[in-house]
């Protein structure tokens, strides 16, 4: 009964070239047709080497599929103002269609104020009140936070249905296990949402037939919290140094565990990480369109 | 082991009525300083006999607590034109501090636009993207869906901790199921949410510490659904017809069921239903206090 079961790998990797490609392939008949250009501004504050690696990432990806990239380094010392004022100019310029503020910013500035300057309709990242509420009420005609959209095109390659799954999100951040609960919920999941305060995590999860981590916690799912057969998104990336000395990334479930219990599981590095950067290339992609709309 | 225990009844009556008495006190307050009455406007499309119920039952309590009320009671045969002139008209009327729109509307017209037109600083019904988003994101500045408020309320008098809690709200409405599952992650619960597509409705309610049942299917919930000691609000009002001929109204659980298995009740009539009136008074005195913080 207990028998290990041939987990599959769901390779994030090859999933997001295919849509990056796609998203090119658009890019390049929008300049034709309309010959417009669309224009992502990413705005870095201080030094942080970890978004830094991300923010070089994502203008590297903006730059292949035929983008405009506008970095904003912007020194540690920058007040609240001065970001404010920033994002204000972005929202005027015509040749920026999505904005997006690399988190955590330093500890001296309110980051909410800040992401809420955004415009709507240029807040590729999904996180102002106005998205948001568009994620909670069900119409996906809003932008949707990257990661939890990656994580829901991943699910629906695998499971074509989700309607009617019991659903697990473990976290619930306002980046990432709300609006993930909220998208599963309109596909049909019954989802349940744990965090901090959970008082039987372990035994939630062995309910779950679709399971996504996103704590921050390395690998805090054991082999043993998994339902067999069960769908595991691992939305976690976290740096350790292995006996030898290495760094290695590893995520918020247990993978090696979770191999011969899990049908499916994302691999860190390889997973969930790639897509979000698609996601984002997605969504600014869809921002243009919707401007040229407006505009004509 | 499986002996009985005292189920308490929530008593919705009393709490809504402590509530609106601090509402009217309020609201003589801010006039004898201001000058100002808050002012709700109400609009009723067509002839459905529950629906006028229940809007001069918000009439009478809005004019209980000294406020304004705008009746606005329009023909079946309204279009989906007339009825967004209306709003718009509500919305620069300054003597107009809250907009609700009696739902739900002659199917001719398309309820989204309609509520979406609403200024969120007018949505005392807190169904605007806008005010969605604010719950979704845990702000609680914006204006909460007055149903799930009055849940939230009378559950926090009951339980003044709610953290760690397993929650399981049954019904995923945009109304109520969703906001009330946002509200109890914002404290600190455990959500579940179920639905219609759910496959085990009946075995999540018996892991549930709190219980919110709002289907709209008349004693849904049968008593070996829950949990010993479980503290279950019941938001349905089903109108049934006795075996004597007498109409009655039940709620979405088996009353009596639950009887001696959980530990606190709400009693359909007098449990949900009169605090959701309060809350929507309480709703349109703070979008007045707002309204006038924004003039001064």
């Amino acid at each position: 009964m207990n028998t290990p079961i041939k987990t599959q790998l769901i390779d994030g990797k090859a999933f997001a070239e295919k849509m990056t490609k796609d998203v090119a392939s658009k890019v390049a008949e929008l300049q034709k047709t309309t010959g417009i250009t669309p224009g992502l501004a990413v705005i870095l504050v201080g030094n942080d080497p970890a978004s830094e690696v991300y923010v070089r990432n994502k203008t590297k990806q903006t730059h292949k599929v035929g983008m405009r990239s506008f970095m904003h380094l912007l020194p540690e010392t920058t007040t609240q103002q001065e970001l404010l004022n920033l994002i204000h100019r972005l929202n005027n310029d015509p040749d920026i269609h999505g904005i997006l503020v690399q988190l955590p910013l330093p500890k001296h500035l309110n980051p909410d104020p800040i992401i809420q300057a955004i415009l709507p309709q240029k807040d590729v990242d999904g996180l102002t009140v106005y998205n948001a509420g568009k994620v909670s009420l069900g119409h996906m005609d809003g932008f949707i936070p990257c990661t939890p959209l990656g994580c829901l095109l991943l699910l629906q390659q695998e499971l074509p249905n989700l309607r009617g799954l019991n659903a697990l999100v473990i976290g619930a951040s306002n980046l990432m296990g709300k609006p993930m609960a909220q998208l599963l919920l309109n596909q049909g999941c019954t989802v349940t949402i744990a965090h901090i305060d959970t008082r039987n995590t372990a035994e939630l999860a062995q309910q779950a037939d679709i399971l996504i981590v996103a704590t921050g916690c390395k690998e805090l799912v054991k082999g043993s919290w998994i339902k067999k057969g069960a769908v595991v998104i691992d939305v976690g990336i976290n740096r350790i140094i292995t006996e030898s000395g290495k760094l290695k990334l590893v995520g918020d479930v247990n993978f090696q565990e979770a191999l011969g219990i899990a049908s499916k599981i994302t691999p860190v590095p390889g997973g969930v990480g790639p897509v979000t950067i698609s996601c984002l290339l997605h969504n600014t992609l869809s921002a243009t369109e919707k401007h040229i709309k407006c505009i004509s």
